[in-house]
């Protein structure tokens, strides 16, 4: 009780960007004793105003908690600061809940070396924006051992939001932030490709955003069922077949180079539509895309 | 009074694909006089079941109402329904709505034609899938002369849903639905594949399908976020810089190719991230790229 106690009572954050600085003053927001640590000096000076001990170096700071929270930019800056031979030493029976965003790869590689060090290790991932933390809107994912999970699980509550513990195969907190991530990123890079097309044609952003906030409405219930179709393995395309967003994108693509503007996403895009309707499926609804890509 | 009541009466629709027919079956259902005609014969049977009625060509379909709504593949295919020389003489003073989706360019060209021959015309697109048409849900937009549009917009509401006319620009209701077209299709295209990355790392798309819907959640405030960004010239990169989006977008393209997955779409979204750090806007926001896409 009196170790779950200090399990509950303290952490190290390691990185102090804005995420890292969010993470740390929820922490502090929530009473535990937090210390911090980050690359270059001076990013904790609000921290430590509101109770953080600022440690002076990695070593020191992974010794004051039995729970290490990393976030850093990538698996590289990560392993730059814990796979010293002096950190990895302070770390041993400790744990590590890494935070930063990179690969499932990286992550089982991290796996590898914590099984072969004595540090326990869970991975994690933060799908919800900075202003999230410390509120119930935060949304975060974490994968790696169910026990190490569930003994650290009251000291990452303390940051808001929801907790989902993905499994104990460390990669699949990282391999769901990759592909929701890349559902982000590809919506956003169509908004923007979407609003220079608008604007070349006279149509401000702001007369566009009512009609694109339509659009984003309706995805939601597109995304799970286009989820059911692929797991079915059925792609209905009665009404909306692939030829028919075949043609859709033809119209994108001549309309935007029309006014000089790149449609390579689109161009990509069209290309698996066009290879789908190649491959004998224009009549399917748009999901055999997903099934054509993952074809081996 | 007597013509706009016959305005108001009767109504026909060349095309007879399933939007087609759903908007043939949309005026019926409001009780409107309706003429239908396909080029391949055979798909008017339900509606001419529930009262429409089937014309021989298109001169009579077009003869018989003051309007003709045309919902075919494209303009290629409208060309070829309205412009020999009789179906045109039978046009003359009555009023096409053509809502065949094409570009902007294409409405404009078809705008000189119906100048040059007398005939009144609008081109609008439908924004909601063939379900929503005859209900509440369906989002339809017009553009063309003004008082166009007034004659007939008790016919068109007769469609159901929410009509606007976007201004007398012809070819500004293709402009939206090319924009509009472009984040939809785009966000699925993102979406497919990132079905394809999470089946390959063991997760099933029922899985994913939650956290999924999360990210399209949280689309449309974005959108109308960036709207006024990109109106007022301002890209904040506060806690979510270009730099950081380059980094997740790099993460991506890694893990979907060493599954084998292609991931060219990606690949051309981090193009014009990586373009927008290579101009100096690295710690501008995403918006950043419409504004960089735009430039001449």
């Amino acid at each position: 009780m009196s170790e779950q106690n200090s399990a509950q009572s303290a952490v190290t954050v390691l990185g102090l960007g804005p995420m890292g600085r969010a993470l740390a003053g929820a922490f502090l927001g929530a009473g535990l004793r937090t210390t911090v640590w980050n690359r270059t000096p001076g990013k904790d000076q609000e921290l430590v105003r509101r109770g953080a001990v600022s440690a002076p170096s990695v070593v020191e700071a992974v010794a004051a908690s039995p729970l290490t929270v990393v976030c850093v930019v990538n698996y590289d800056a990560s392993d730059a600061i814990l796979r010293s031979d002096a950190v990895t030493d302070a770390l041993k029976g400790r744990t590590v809940v890494n935070l930063t965003a990179d690969t499932p790869g990286r992550a089982r590689d991290t796996a590898d070396w914590a099984a072969g060090h004595g540090v326990r290790y869970l991975d994690g991932a933060i799908m919800t924006p900075t202003p999230t933390i410390g509120t119930p809107a935060g949304v975060f994912i974490h994968s790696g051992p169910e026990e190490v999970y569930q003994e650290h699980r009251p000291v990452l509550e303390a940051l808001g939001g929801t907790h989902t513990h993905l499994g104990a195969e460390i990669g699949r907190a990282a391999a769901y932030d990759i592909a929701l991530l890349d559902i982000f990123w590809t919506a956003m890079a169509g908004y923007a490709h979407a609003l220079a097309v608008a604007r070349a044609e006279g149509i401000t952003a702001r007369e566009l955003a009512p009609f694109a906030k339509g659009i984003g409405d309706i995805l939601p219930a597109i995304f799970e069922q286009t989820a059911e179709e692929l797991d079915a393995g059925t792609y209905p395309g009665d009404g909306n077949p692939i030829t028919s967003a075949v043609s859709s994108m033809s119209h994108i693509v001549h309309t935007s180079e029309a006014h000089g503007i790149d449609a390579g996403v689109m161009r990509a895009a069209e290309g698996l539509a066009r290879r789908a309707v190649g491959l004998g499926h224009g009549a399917d609804g748009f999901t055999r895309i997903a099934e054509i890509l993952g074809r081996r």
